[in-house]
């Protein structure tokens, strides 16, 4: 294979790139911005090397711990799960948050054969079980398999005495009801306020 | 900027990736596919530093002179011009084409001060007064500039006394005729067989 070939292959593992995209980002990387080519070889091979896991909530970080978790000034006693680096980091954009996180690796997937034992359960209950925090915010997605995370987890740890919450499903700001699905609608009747 | 913050920076300057997209590319690289990660670094710089355009057709090349000018076999009359090396590679996928290529650095674009000049015509012009090219096909894009960049080459052709064809004006293959636009249509009626 040759160089721009091999190009081609790497940039198709990306999420969401097919053929034609791949050949597309390549072509347009040699012929007009090989600097950005550059760039970006140097920044996938920095954070392949550099970005680990905190070791207090295991999201994305270059130190052993994450700014969050070194940040004295959050309230100890909220602690949030979720699924991934991503969703701690779109749940911290908000702005809304000021309690600690912890990320599972995924979710239970029985049909994957992925149990509670597989996504850090366990270590989520030490965490939890510090004398501090007083409430678990269950930010799992609101899949069939992300539900069935916040259920199981939900009752790991109640058996633990450990009160937790499941965030509000509801109907997205800015949305126009008439083209809410009816699903959402019905959740969020339930969970009014 | 941190390494994730960097790399999403940079997964933004390739064509067709927003930020979300930035985002999810960065995430899943760290999260799943580390290995991808080094693989795409390196096929980056690899591809960066190797390919350089053919001496002969200015297509991309790994070496002075790319595969197609090197094959004695192709047909020496035909000279093939388009506008890029992706179109050149589209044009060879196709199979059907036994001659030679000459790759223009783009297209003329008066708008942005894009003449003949800037866009290698001269270098075509001693290409195809080599003795053996008898008809230089003009397969520029079917979009305005690149009609106009098969005006003017054509043009600046016949004034050498070399013969230009262009590329048929048609009806994709495989379309439906009533979901084709009527400009496409109209084009396909003149330039019948
Ligand atoms: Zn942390
Ligand atoms: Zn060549």
């Amino acid at each position: 294979m040759s160089a721009l070939e091999q190009l081609i292959e790497a940039l198709r593992r990306l999420p969401g790139v097919g053929q034609k995209s791949a050949q597309r980002m390549a072509y347009h990387l040699l012929q007009h911005d090989r600097e950005g080519a550059q760039r970006l070889s140097a920044a996938l091979a920095a954070a392949a090397q550099q970005v680990q896991h905190c070791q207090r909530c295991h999201t994305f970080s270059e130190a052993a711990l994450c700014p969050v978790c070194l940040d004295a000034t959050r309230d100890a006693k909220l602690l949030c799960v979720v699924e991934t680096p991503a969703d701690q980091a779109a749940l911290e954009r908000t702005g809304s948050y000021r309690g600690y996180y912890f990320v599972l690796q995924g979710r239970v997937s029985p049909l994957d054969g992925i149990s509670t034992k597989d996504i850090g359960v366990a270590e989520l209950l030490e965490r939890a079980s510090d004398g501090l925090v007083e409430e678990v915010i269950l930010a799992t997605s609101f899949t069939a398999e992300g539900e069935a995370t916040a259920h199981v987890v939900g009752e790991v740890l109640r058996a633990r005495g450990l009160r937790s919450t499941r965030l509000a499903r509801g109907v997205p700001v800015g949305s126009e009801l008439e083209y809410v699905d009816l699903g959402t609608i019905a959740h969020a009747l339930v969970d009014r306020r």
